[in-house]
């Protein structure tokens, strides 16, 4: 591909010879030769001027180069397109394979792939281009859109619904039972979770994550939302749109998060409490009530961060914190002792 | 179903006109004419009087209603008992699934599901109506007692023991080996996992949960104890009866758990420590050490509920208190200079 | 297996008769009569002098014993080679059963055991005597070396590469995609992750753990890791040799953690920082910023353990420090009111 090409296709401005030839893209620490590379400072820059990359693509302001440039705002969006270019998505053939198993009455258009071991139980519905990858369990009246990717090993349990373009993969399972026990003397009797969970269309879902139903009702994945592995999202859950919700955090009964809210990785937080939109949850933070949009917060219990910030900073010196004290015990009782 | 009849199925007290017809259960926010609804509080009773509900459940005590009502003393038991008549549980046919494999030696009463693509391997041994659902594997020798359901793609490794109604959400592993290691020189030397894991009867157990094998005896769950999604729990432990562990928690090896326990989410545990019965341990506690049971406690390292509320009290303030500190300092040092 | 052989084998000094006949080894706490057991405190060694064992094994000084002994430097590694010699490990059988499914151009020795309803991709490339267990799948071009074990269930997706005598465990997945999206206005526009994950010889990984595929390059742990259940690890992760990470621990993106560093359960570390070697990092660490070797860390953040002591310290009485302050503000109101 000529350079010339690549910058238009991913939106950047071209500086310098475009005819040159690009066959990929390289980090910039492990170049080869031929392939473009990203550099989003000067350090970077100079990393890249000295390496075999046949252009560089970069965000910030450079005089010149001895390489032909593309100039982009965002390298990491650059490289997104740029990565989708030159490695193209791997999807297997349509088609059923012979040692997966279809149950009754299935909606399966001829554009599916059901890969190897893998079971879609009866009426079940997959849209075009789906795939299912071997050995992931497609429940009872499921309903997949267009363009998913359920990977290998992944469990839908019955009556869930994705939307289009949903990917979920390996070891996920969507729609097991929500943790509901009514107390009876000291037994715990199972409230039946006759919920659904319904995953609307470009969400990504990590590996290992699990999604319970909602009681009645359903839990709610919106729009463009993206979840990473091992996150836990319990019954009637309800996710906006664009949110980040980062590796082990875990998501209790029935929380509302707002639109493109950051939640850091290990981030809990209590029951029925609600997330405002664009909100940020830093790493580690347990939320205990339910937090105003646009700001952004940390610790367990979570606070905005500016308080956050100055709690830290004293705990970071408490022990000193705690001498001081002891120290004015001390000058105060020689000034007038108890 | 007469109102009078379910009044009687889940133990309530009718009030009104026991012979309107009931076709379901609703939540408050979203309640479908001809279904009961539920209130325990004076503004779910307005929203509940207001909605379509052919009749109300009620906690709170209330003088009289438009409709017809069932007095229970606690909602949610109630609703777990109407969602269990509206929605009974939903059990595959009896059977074995023509793409399953059954090993040798299998004790598998004709009342037992096999699902497609599931695996029963050598020796195993399921209890009448039990479920194996697809893609799930039973390791070898594993004994399954009567009425338990294995979702979909869980892994039972050999040799463990479950009793009856007990439940597997998919994804769960139970019984694979316990992290230990010899360390000689700086190589890890495994330790041999060669105990089991004893599940009693009435156990549930979330998605994606991870059970280790004893390195000799057993891991135990005792009967009625309910397990959420995604915990973790490590070689030797016991749990006792009727105990809850919420989501993402972690308890470490050769820790015990007495009955009636509660465990929150994301909570931790050092190994080789006991917890009494009737403990509560708050969301994202840190237990490093043995804790007496009956108390509340919360905090890493969790201690008593009292003394954690007043040390997240002062932590709330602790920029205010360093403040307090610097100005006791000055206006000492003006008192009487250092 | 007579004592004196024993001892032997494990390379522990005989004390005693060494005739006798030993039939397995019993925890301290439930000697099987026959069996040898093991004391590394003189309360154990009590134990097992009053117990049926036929022998002790032990780690401290006794002057003598009515039993015949094996004295070992350390009884948990004197454990794991009696439990290796008592317990051999179970391997299947070599074979790929008619339920398994191979792709194409799989390289597969007799050797190797491929169970039930298991898939292995074209291409893909097994060493000798490796498992690939029921229901496990593995992706195009992976490469499997010598010696493997991969659990039923377990997942590796495509072109990923494991040394010789690597252990998945069930539920596990390995390669799934980075966490990697770049924003375009309010979209996450995926950044495709084309990289791999490379697995070194003697690697354990736990259940249900999630490793990530790096966007360019590779996720790689070194030799001799192992790594327990529930454990998040991201893209472009590199973890050395001999490093240990315990359960529902999570390692963010472009993390680089030395050898020999033990990270304890819970622990999240922030994306793109580093950790020495011989670090270790206690439970529920939030490490927030590259540490240095050799050293041992605890809190959130995580700071050396002599500061992080000084800070739980002072935590503890926090409410009784809080009191000071307000004491001392009292009294100096008496001296000198504000």
């Amino acid at each position: 591909m000529k350079l010339a090409d690549l910058a238009q296709q991913i939106g950047g401005e071209l500086a310098g010879d475009g005819s040159v030839d690009v066959t990929g893209v390289s980090p910039v620490d492990d170049v080869k030769p031929g392939h473009v590379t990203l550099a989003d400072s000067e350090e970077h820059f100079a990393q890249a001027e000295a390496s075999a990359a046949a252009a560089i693509v970069v965000s910030i302001e450079v005089a010149q180069s001895r390489k032909p440039m593309i100039r982009v705002k965002k390298t990491t969006l650059a490289l997104a397109k740029m990565l989708a270019i030159f490695h193209p998505p791997q999807k297997p053939e349509p088609g059923v394979h012979p040692t997966a198993f279809i149950g009754r009455d299935v909606s399966l258009p001829a554009s599916v792939h059901v890969g190897a071991n893998a079971v879609v139980k009866d009426r079940a519905s997959i849209g075009e281009r789906s795939v299912v990858d071997a050995g992931a369990v497609v429940g009872e009246r499921v309903v997949i859109g267009a363009d998913c990717f359920i990977h290998s090993n992944a469990t839908l349990y019955r009556d869930i619904r994705l939307g289009n373009r949903v990917v979920i993969h390996s070891g996920t399972v969507v729609g097991s039972d929500g943790f509901g026990y009514a107390q009876e003397g000291r037994t715990r009797v199972k409230v039946p979770q006759v919920g659904t969970v319904v995953i609307e269309d470009d969400v990504e879902i990590g590996a290992n994550v699990a999604i319970d139903r909602s009681t009645l009702g359903a839990t709610i994945i919106k729009r463009g939302t993206k979840i990473d592995n091992l996150v836990q999202i319990a019954h009637n859950v309800v996710i906006g749109e664009d949110t980040v919700v980062c590796g082990l955090a875990g998501i209790s009964g029935s929380v509302t998060i707002g639109d493109n809210v950051t939640i850091a990785g290990q981030v809990g937080m209590a029951d029925h409490i609600s997330i405002g939109s664009n909100a940020t949850i830093g790493a580690q933070s347990g939320v205990s009530k339910s937090l105003d949009g646009g700001q952004y917060y940390l610790g367990s219990p979570a606070v905005p961060i500016g308080l956050a910030s100055r709690q830290y900073a004293v705990w970071a010196n408490l022990p000193e914190l705690s001498k001081r004290v002891r120290e004015l015990e001390k000058r105060l009782d020689e000034l007038k002792p108890r």
